[in-house]
């Protein structure tokens, strides 16, 4: 009943006493210090490196740190018999609501603008829209995307949701498949990106995504960069298509230091730190999962990697 | 029954249509043509000249453009028999909540730090403290203060309230008095500012008041200018015993072009924009009350000059 761990090395001073608080007893091995491969039963990963899953022949099942996992379908050796189960715990939807909604806000009350005045000493009120008359859209209604639309409705934003296929959202208006993208995006002003990185999401947010937008709409990617091609950004950034953007996540992490994108003046950057998991209420969110199966029952939150999330 | 309206002359191409359809038929003036001043029997204004509210023999009630009346109390010729009604309606209410939860977020989630990285283009997470453990305390449990704070609730934040007399709020620690004030502060990693503006809350923002708050405590004055005594705010963001401020109100406004807090690295700085009273909803308001005087009642709202709000 062994569980390996493997996350960013400067995560284990914190994460480890969570683990073993919520984990009654069963031992816990931190990579690369995997000991007898035969003894690991479940695995906690980030960034899994290549081979490691496949290295261990008594796994039962594999733990994300991350909503997302991408990073885990990137090992071509992933042993393809076994569940993957998603991050989902409560530290990491509220953490993701919080940065969304103040994204949204910011951008709704034109602190970027306020921002450029202030550093010209120019005392100037902007034109304030009402939030009933600001259309956000969320692209992605997993467990993330439907706590933001439901905390921004709260707002009372005009709040739309879009996924691939059919959902209902208290609050929210509901668009599915290839022709409600189209339509979602006509009627947003605010867009705000919390899709899985799959083979038909990777470069959505592109030129031909923004131009069925209004002029002067702004993006929120909290996605993955994988989502974003930063080329066509910029284009759409630079020709005032688009008039802001928040961007947490690049097709390159770290940003390189020759992007324009870390003080561009239409940009708020943050290095992807819109939500982390968070060690207490992941690990019982992990134990929970692991006692669950040692009863028998399948684990919650399991990836169907044929759609990819 | 005439309405004299006197506002900033450039607000009145949006307020007049919305009087029109809120007043039923009642004539509205606009300041300066005030007419014949004894036709005039409510006055809805927004820093009335002085003199101008004594000038007018059949005047019946005062309405305040703003939550706030100090702009009207600063007139010593003010017909003191007559109501003074603050501004209550849902518009303000909802832009104040918008802009104090962004900004509690901003702080919150280290976003000047990050701006800052961005700047020297340094990837680096910040550790993050969760909602849950996070102490924010809001001065003022008006219909404001108790609105932002039933949000920030939502959140998950640790939220009290200061008041001078005691109130009760769901979901919120309240304290009242001197004795509660330096108890709150005790207690506050980010503070916001919603009092009114008396001669009791006159400078309250000063050295004595942060020296009780803990080191590393962020303001966010949303009050009046008046509340703030900026010499002792910049010694204290200086000492770092304040981290960060999000000011939108100051001594002088216009914010002065000499001023240092334009644009200083650890202040988010608003033009007076955190609120404002919205037309329609605000017209609203003011013709229900009417309605309800000449129904015999008194108006809602009603300023108490003793106490100063």
């Amino acid at each position: 009943m062994t569980l390996l761990f493997k996350s960013d090395l400067d995560r284990y001073d914190i994460w480890v006493p969570a683990l073993e608080r919520h984990l009654q007893g069963r031992p816990v091995r931190l990579w690369p210090d995997v000991g007898d491969p035969a003894d690991i039963e479940y695995a906690l990963v980030w960034q899994p490196p290549p081979g490691l899953l496949a290295s261990l022949p008594n796994l039962k099942a594999i733990f994300s740190m991350g909503a997302g996992v991408d990073h885990i379908a990137a090992d071509p050796e992933r042993p393809k018999h076994l569940p993957v189960v998603r991050m989902v715990e409560e530290g990491l939807t509220a953490g993701m609501t919080e940065f969304v909604v103040m994204q949204v806000l910011y951008h709704h009350r034109n602190m970027l603008t306020y921002r450029r005045q202030a550093e010209q000493r120019l005392w100037q009120e902007i034109s304030q829209v009402p939030a009933q008359e600001r259309r956000v859209s969320i692209l992605g209604l997993g467990v993330l995307g439907q706590d933001a639309a439901k905390m921004l409705a709260r707002f009372d934003f005009d709040v739309a949701g879009w996924s691939r296929s059919p959902k209902e959202v208290e609050g929210v208006t509901c668009y599915h498949g290839q022709d409600g993208l189209d339509e979602i995006l006509a009627r947003t002003d605010i867009l705000v990106c919390l899709l899985p990185l799959t083979s038909e999401t990777r470069g959505i947010l592109n030129a031909g995504l923004f131009a069925k937008m209004p002029r002067g709409a702004c993006l929120i990617n909290v996605g993955r960069g994988g989502h974003q091609v930063e080329k066509d950004l910029l284009a759409a950034l630079d020709s005032g298509h688009l008039k802001e953007a928040s961007l947490d996540v690049f097709e390159e992490e770290p940003l390189p230091p020759e992007s324009p994108l870390w003080n561009h003046p239409q940009v708020v950057m943050t290095p992807h730190i819109a939500s982390m998991t968070m060690p207490e209420t992941a690990a019982k969110a992990v134990g929970e999962n692991i006692a669950r199966m040692e009863a028998g029952k399948p684990p919650l939150n399991i990836v169907d990697f044929e759609r990819g999330y």
